[in-house]
């Protein structure tokens, strides 16, 4: 490590940044089934700047394929295509502050009139007192989307009462409750809007605690540019044939969003906070994999963490899979790595899989 | 319904029964590992006297196997045998409170000296604000379970923004760390005290909002003895070869103890609160069944709720499961009810099943 690092390492004891990142996805859709003509990207990008004034950042970089919008920000990424909106920010920002300004943006420009589905996700804040309303607690976050959504359902993976849990948020005004015996009732099919358009099974992997050799790319004075970070790291290798958009931040930190040229609307995005005392990367993508097991292994190998949750979403019609059954455990297993916590969640329409990797020995 | 009984039900509805059990399983083991000579039966009636004047509860009646103490409280059941200890208490008792009396107890006169695994579990309360500490609120009650066990784990089932959950402790100070790496490290085997003697698989039906028609049974003017109500109910059919020891209560509610005869350290109990207005009846086992489906279908036809908790734990040195998989869900499918919520969690040694039910149609 050189002398200049260490000295920026030492500075880095008197601050803090909130790597953990909040995560919204929401899919629109209409009443009456008809969104022919319906396209969030209708949406002027001067009122998209306006709904990031709201969660308290800004667009730095914008990259586009046919079917996607990827716009890196200040603090993480947003996605926008036709009717699945994206945005996932970290820091002190506040994106539930923007739903009631967003679905009205949507209903003006983009002509859904419905939210389908929501889902609003994040690991526990390492420091969640330096949060600003509604994000300083989980319990105050589902109560903000509570009056947005009756019905929603708010759900905590992990232990409640360690420092590491994953909590999880899920509404579905546009769909029916999933009911396996409708079909045997022979009421109106239970799954409205079967087929997503895009790719739909999501992998996040979330890791603290990092390799800080691993972490010296992502510091300007060892990179001079992000494509220089985005290489020597090997983030270029993790699934290849992707359109880059990488950002450094001064003096350290990176932001990638990889748009997939050959899976339509394929995509991966990549937030790296790497000083020691608070590192943190995420890791995601909704590009199906033949091997996950191999890809998660890349990816944990490319950032050396202590720790790491992964999370896998397949919707049901799709019925993906992590695709691994690996000593009889539902997620891969990793020589290195413990497994503390599994847990398998069946929501509506959608599978979810948790699982906390801790090294081994610790 | 006769008129007596509806005098009855309009009485009732001054008055509220929290039927939700707070459930407390306990495996002692010792350091040396030499437990030939332990025995939890060798805690003198007294002393368990004692342990059940601070829980809040008394003793009506007691059963015995060779490999198993079965009681009868006046809120619930005691289950004893050679190193698990097992409490299931209702109303307003304080489980938790025992603990340091019963650690005592246990090694004065049972001659362990370690908790091998602690299970501490219960569904939401019907009304929480009526309970007393530490059993206001889960996290009182994980608080407590922290102070004596560095380690423990709590977690939520369900979603933890609607009325149905369902809560878990568990610690297993006893036990290393579930750790598949271990053994490719050439570590001393993970799994201290492998094998349990006693069965090691739980069924838990927990259910509500029950059919006024199957709980008149449980009512002292119209079953005037235990045993009319444990056959007219159809109780006794539901797991065949028990011991039964079944209890009435004045003016209404029953309990009940099942041995088995053919299954060392097998046992059933059934708890139930008939009232309309919180209606509440708890099934428990240990039994292996073949078809976990087909006794699920039993019990819930026994008592008509419309909603039911399912929870299953299995070790997994056993491998038990439920041992279905209907249409690709991993519980039991019924026609007249929906499944809301699934989630299975894989802990130390353990797998659990949690499931919410709800009749359908709604």
């Amino acid at each position: 490590m050189s002398q200049t690092l260490a000295n920026m390492i030492a500075d880095n004891n008197t601050h803090f940044f909130e790597g953990v990142e909040k995560l919204m996805e929401v899919w629109f859709t209409r009443k009456d089934g008809i969104t022919l003509n319906c396209d969030l990207r209708k949406i002027p990008r001067s009122q998209i700047e306006t709904v990031m004034q709201v969660v308290k950042c800004e667009i730095i970089s914008t990259t586009s394929t046919d079917e996607l919008d990827a716009y890196v920000l200040s603090e993480s990424s947003m996605f926008i295509s036709s009717r699945r909106f994206i945005l996932k920010t970290c820091g002190t920002t506040t994106p539930l502050c923007c739903l009631p300004l967003l679905i009205s943006l949507v209903q003006e420009y983009a002509g859904y009139d419905s939210v389908q589905d929501l889902y609003f996700s994040r690991k526990n804040f390492k420091r969640p007192e330096l949060q600003v309303s509604p994000h300083r607690t989980f319990e105050e976050e589902a109560s903000i989307l509570d009056q947005f959504f009756p019905g929603g359902r708010a759900y905590c993976m992990g232990s409640v009462n360690r420092a590491d849990c994953w909590y999880l948020y899920t509404v579905s005004p546009g769909r029916q409750r999933y009911r396996p015996n409708a079909a045997r009732h022979n009421l109106p099919h239970n799954r409205v809007g079967k087929t997503h358009r895009e790719p739909d099974e999501t992998l996040e992997v979330l890791m603290m605690d990092l390799d800080p050799e691993k972490m010296k790319w992502f510091y300007k004075d060892v990179c001079a540019t992000a494509a220089e970070a985005t290489k020597k790291s090997g983030i270029d290798r993790l699934i290849p044939d992707m359109i880059i958009d990488d950002y450094q931040f001064d003096p350290c930190g990176y932001s990638m969003n990889g748009l997939m040229r050959s899976v339509p609307g394929g995509y991966m995005t990549i937030h790296i906070t790497p000083e020691p005392e608070f590192s943190y990367v995420s890791f995601e993508t909704n590009v199906p994999q033949k091997s996950y097991k191999d890809l998660i292994a890349r990816v944990v190998s490319t950032f050396g963490p202590k720790q790491f949750v992964l999370t896998f979403f397949t919707s049901v019609e799709n019925d993906a899979s992590l695709g691994i059954d690996d000593d009889n455990c539902s997620v891969p297993q990793y020589s290195d790595y413990d497994v503390d916590d599994i847990q398998i969640c069946r929501l509506q329409g959608y599978d979810l899989t948790y699982a906390l990797y801790n090294r081994f020995p610790s």
